[in-house]
């Protein structure tokens, strides 16, 4: 099983943010954290790398129903998805973009009836994740 | 292999919320998201939950040995502890904490190298785990 659904693009760091942003959106996912890796190692370990940001997607009705099914849910929640530079293009527009594949939460938890939320889940998502290829 | 570490409190949700902030401290997990889930829940859908609050908890050190293996550990960073309202006792304060347990993420990645980084964090979440049972 993939660990992301995942796309390259060739655009600024802050272009493919945005991006991803608008295409989550188009797909009902709202955005819940925002992680930027690199500011995070910068200021508690003074250690430098790449632009890293790790995006907390949730799409509530697809939350809601997970929840239901299992209480547990909400340590895989929400779903991630790291946009990141690619590190050995550092002078040029390289950036990757990759969502959590939520197949993964079926097969952590083991809950069969998760499937149809986790199969939404995937869909809306790799039709984010196409989107943004697409350009 | 369990998806949580965990444990019961038997005390008011907000007391709980402090001690487990405490108890990861300890640990050197700072606390670098918070997703009230109730609210959320509330506030897009009028839906009515349990309170249920999910902590992303940060390591820097160990995020940063994990971040060095595998760049795609970002899709399960930051570890989630979720502190929630037992629902069968909604009149008593009966929470519970769990834990994402970091064997997920090396059993996920299949990345052997990850294997020392999760053991160092599976034992300092089972130590921050074991400080709330103890009181």
């Amino acid at each position: 099983m993939e660990l992301a659904l995942s796309t390259t693009l060739h655009t600024t760091f802050d272009d493919a943010i945005e991006r991803t942003r608008t295409a989550l959106a188009a797909q009902g996912f709202g955005i819940l954290t925002e992680i930027d890796m690199r500011a995070t190692m910068k200021a508690k370990l003074d250690e430098e790398m790449e632009d890293y940001l790790i995006l907390g997607a949730c799409n509530p009705a697809l939350a809601h129903r997970a929840v239901g099914i299992d209480r547990q849910i909400g340590l895989l929640l929400p779903c991630n998805v790291v946009v990141r530079r690619e590190r050995t293009a550092s002078d040029t527009d390289t950036v990757i973009v990759e969502a959590m594949n939520p197949e993964l939460m079926a097969r952590i938890t083991g809950e069969p009836a998760l499937d149809p939320v986790v199969a939404d889940a995937t869909a809306r998502l790799r039709a984010a994740i196409g989107e943004l290829a697409a350009g």
